[in-house]
């Protein structure tokens, strides 16, 4: 996580774009020209896709830490999405940003090996070693305990990190997260206290483990009551913006030194364009929401670092 | 559900084969074949890995009903190895075999119905129309509640299905699964009950509905309990073999028509001809490995159909 952090504190903003670029996202110009001789197919679109991502990075890589590709967004694509979830993700490191892939991942044991070299870390085919998508971070879902969470702990350096699912922004998120347990605690905070436990043996200089925590922006409740038991534990931040959650929502996820947690936008930032109804400057537009997310929030934390 | 409910009558057998092709899984002489010209890479593994399980799904296609190829295994070759994943899937379906798909995916609404899309449905590029992966089934994880199932629901004719994982094989599956609730129930349970709930507009001829549970042979005493609790709900029964369930493990899983579950194995089938030290005839060795389990688990259950 310290990687995330030191970026979050050289920018002084504490905020994430999501890359889930929906065709809908996507000026006509751009979807045109990329159609070209593969025609209105998966490459086709999936090429569009590559096109606006990159130049989304290029218009917020200097003023923003982070990007988080969303893969449904890419696997709606089949293998050609894939392909170009790769591409954003090679192309948004080589632009200095921190990349969470946002997977949601989970499995047994053994099987989040796979996912953990498959995100994180590298491929070992009989000794020649290759990277199959070389995220810095991957959301995760603790519903298998710690079997599920082990391969990742053992893989990760100090500069990666994880998010697990505690408290999610959706509407429904309470229906299993909110049961509560016999011991008090409702299911959540029984997510929340894992990942402390998770996280225990990788707390670095900053305060805050590589295990984060994902809390939505729409429970402000739940993210000030989480931050005070999870002192440990960064937090990706789900549902500003469209979700319905605003700065003053998403403030309690943060610390005395406006650290803690990282916000996510993504219909917002992507589709800026067309509140400026101005589709040839979508970077620009996209460039201008992510400024004004940015002081939107910090102007509610603490000064940063 | 009704197609591999049909199918599982037709072959009178209740079990899927997981493809989970490792390399360590796929005999030497197919890996160095497939390395060829692309070397010791994502894509020559990719190759052997397809190569491997085409093998696999034409000496099985006859006998068993299902193939559950685990994305992981895939992502963990990068856009080659998912390319690998849609082969495989296309090439199992033309052999008539049923493929559930091994994701666990899991997210909020809007996302989860590019997630359904993905897997279960199709991609619409500006009217031009086609299947990303076109699975039958995928597994899902129910973390976030219906928000992150409707989309599925919404989306599945009567021959899809999804399962939703309730009661994990993996040894830790307990530490948030078996917590208690205030209500006196577990949280296995709990999700249980949700997928019932899921299902109940969906249930068809044999009496199951399209939502399915993930309830593992590793926790007999959960899934004879869950059989009685859940009577619509159809049961993906892992760790089966390798991980450590035995034929007696798995039967309460079933009805008393010999429905209700269809249960896997992946390693003791995919390896079989490291026990028979018969690299050659790997398919051989798997057909039969299939041939016994199918006879292992049905001496146990009611006659099927």
């Amino acid at each position: 996580m310290e990687k995330l952090i030191e970026r979050i504190i050289a920018l002084k903003n504490p905020t994430v774009v999501g890359l889930d670029p929906t065709l809908a996202y996507i000026p006509e110009f751009i979807r045109e020209n990329a159609y070209g001789k593969d025609g209105k197919t998966a490459k086709g679109a999936a090429k569009a896709c590559l096109e606006f991502n990159k130049k989304i990075i290029d218009a917020v890589c200097d003023i923003v830490p982070a990007v988080k590709p969303q893969c449904a967004y890419y696997e709606w694509m089949g293998p050609q999405g894939v392909k170009c979830l790769k591409r954003t993700i090679v192309y948004a490191k080589k632009k200095g940003m921190y990349v969470i892939v946002d997977g949601k991942r989970n499995d047994i044991g053994s099987t989040m090996q796979a996912y953990a070299a498959a995100w994180l870390g590298e491929l070992d085919v009989e000794g020649e070693k290759c990277t199959p998508f070389d995220g810095d971070a991957l959301t995760v879902n603790g519903y298998l305990g710690t079997d599920g969470i082990r391969p990742l702990l053992e893989l990760m350096d100090a500069d990666q990190g994880i998010f697990v699912l505690v408290k999610t922004s959706n509407p429904s998120s309470g229906e299993l997260q909110d049961q509560a347990l016999a011991d008090g605690r409702k299911v959540y905070e029984a997510m929340g206290a894992m990942c402390e436990q998770w996280g225990a043996e990788s707390i670095g200089k900053y305060g805050y483990s590589n295990v984060g925590a994902v809390v939505g922006a729409t429970y402000p409740a739940q993210l000030e009551e989480l931050r005070g038991k999870l002192p440990h534990t960064f937090f990706l931040v789900p549902g500003y913006g469209a979700q319905g959650g605003g700065a003053k929502d998403v403030a309690p996820a943060f610390d005395k030194r406006g650290l803690g947690a990282i916000v996510n936008s993504s219909r917002a930032i992507l589709t800026a364009w067309k509140k400026e109804n101005n589709p040839e400057d979508f970077a620009g537009a996209a460039r201008r929401e992510a400024l004004r997310m940015r002081e939107d929030i910090t102007k509610e934390i603490a000064s940063i670092g």
